[in-house]
């Protein structure tokens, strides 16, 4: 049922703790030092400049780009705007996290905005994100999806299509799509719902994997696949007993994990 | 000596937990990650959203509003009118934490200013912030209130009259008082003064009772005894070593809290 | 070939502890939290105050300003010009935390114009950073010092002589000069590098050392010291299992660290 380990290189792990990439974030106030702390752990290095003053110099030694519009004043709408054309001109992939999009109109106008201007090379969100970016019906409660999403696939495919990228589509099973060929990802763990920043930090996971210089749908895979494993080794541990343990053991395991440890956790289908 | 179980209705609890409303919060950059985990953990969805462009349409489909002062630009207060004026319309109850009122001149006057505008349900502060948002002397040491405050209950029964909402005094021993009745919670634990945000989290706490939709002096009396509990099982646990341990514990316990324990342990006394 | 306790006065932490003295810092958005938590921990109040409207009056009451540039907009730059001229008029000592200074032409310019305004008492970098700042090559990937420093220690004395200040280059092994006498501090454990924030927050625990009364190198010595056996009692503690899981522990040994624990286990070695 599930892919074979050589289908899916999960040695790209070791190339981050290889390499040590680094992963320019331009990213909400609420979760920045979540996700500078789990592209550490992952063995990349993190740069959280937010100034219009420097983003494109920093963008430029970057081996990838984040960018998250959880929080958003207009100061940080133009440095997302500034580092994304300079990734996009330098070739770097870029990570896009459109938090809230469909929840207040600025949000979506702002999102759609930028997706005229730059190109991303993953777009990242929960169902309800993805299903309004593909010009379907979606509803958000504040940044959370809410209902049931049965044409998410197609959605995400016709996404995948419309802007010539990557979608990943995070919820209790992830949907990665290039548009072509689609994965399903059955790791993770209900507990990354009861602590904010996972689906941040996600789209930093992301970020690292592709900052190895594999742009792939098969990265991206492995990317979503290692971060749930991790989730998963530490749900299980003796020492979490709530949200709060779990957030910090959920650290330790993405430090920790092996590649060997993935080609045997992992759980990913084609569609 | 305590009052009984039936005078309060601890499964409020269970609301948040069933509804999970929308708690929209404007806040400082220092707890925004605590506040945001803190509800959510309660059961309720956190929203952070502060740009002046959305604030008022992300507060019309919220269920609460906690506005916090702690680190303020222009901008954020320019954000926390437009929320608050929202709110008042759409008879949303507002949690406004007046951090640090009385340590600087701007500080004060923004406040007392946004309370001219703004008619919060619940204002909560440390003893000196309420001391001196009454009229009464008070002395802060940074955001820290310093001293003894004798005259506390009256100052807050005052407070209370004069802006006609409920007032929370957090300190050892918490006061709620809507000016008429008066309650003080002695749950709690000493180590919630070691961490930074257990003030601000008090305000979410607030926010996710109030967020059901049961706007009461018993509501916000419940939500402190519920909080302070958690405090108080953490601190007991055998993982916890220090303040760095206590945090993640407290989001654990606030998580597994259950309503019957609340019965069991609040320690809640009329005045 | 380690100093004598008698040498170094680590009774500045019970200080700490007796005075709590209030820390100012203009921090950057990632660390934020992790600098309140760590001062708070060490027995001193801190205060994150960035509004240019009051951090005047705030820092005229502090014991000292802790100034990091980590993620600097126009606004918070000229907050630190503000605090930092305050400082300086009220002998009020400066951690300075140039961060990233090199890494782009914008941020090394508004560094070095500020050392133009301010005076700092005290410069805190890593190895790249101090070489920078003292006219020599340096290299950074991100804001993380890349390579080796020979010359180190004599570029650490030349910035100390030209600024007439205290500098700290923190990596593996820790330096401190005045430009005339220089130590070397060898505690401390490599998980401080798999955190984010451990170099922001050596920053403030010398503010907090600072902020005693007492500046000298022997004060700086001694923060750094303390710091570093905090990270080691925390990385052999048996419930630490990786960066998460560390860094509560972290905060807890900070919190329970004592004079007697630092005189065993200080290492420290004069030039």
């Amino acid at each position: 049922m599930y892919l074979m380990k050589s289908t899916l290189d999960f040695k790209l792990l070791d190339d981050i703790r290889q390499i040590k990439p680094l992963v320019h974030h331009i990213t909400n106030n609420v979760t920045i030092n979540d996700c500078a702390n789990i592209t550490l752990c992952l063995g990349a290095l993190p740069v959280m400049a937010n100034s219009i003053d420097e983003v494109e110099e920093i963008v430029e030694n970057a081996d990838s780009l984040v960018l998250n519009m959880g929080t958003l004043s207009n100061e940080q709408y133009n440095a997302i705007l500034l580092a994304g054309e300079k990734a996009n001109q330098k070739n770097i992939p870029i990570v896009l996290d459109p938090v809230g999009v469909g929840a207040t109109t600025s949000r979506t106008k702002k999102i759609l905005e930028l997706l005229e201007i730059i190109k991303p090379t993953v777009i990242k969100g929960n169902a309800a994100e993805i299903s309004i970016l593909s010009g379907q019906y979606g509803v958000l409660k504040g940044i959370e999806s809410q209902g049931i999403y049965n044409n998410i696939i197609p959605s995400a495919e016709k996404l995948a299509n419309s802007y010539n990228c990557i979608v990943a589509v995070t919820g209790q099973n992830d949907i990665i799509t290039n548009g072509q060929r689609t994965f399903i990802i059955e790791n993770g763990h209900w507990l990354m719902g009861k602590i904010i920043g996972t689906g941040c930090m996600a789209a930093s996971v992301i970020g690292c994997f592709m900052a190895t210089g594999i742009k792939t749908l098969e990265a991206c895979t492995c990317a979503l696949s290692a971060y749930g494993i991790s989730a998963e080794l530490a749900s299980i541990r003796d020492d979490v007993r709530g949200p709060g343990s779990f957030k910090s053991a959920l650290m330790d395991e993405a430090y920790n994990l092996q590649v060997e440890t993935i080609n045997q956790l992992a759980r990913i289908r084609k569609v």
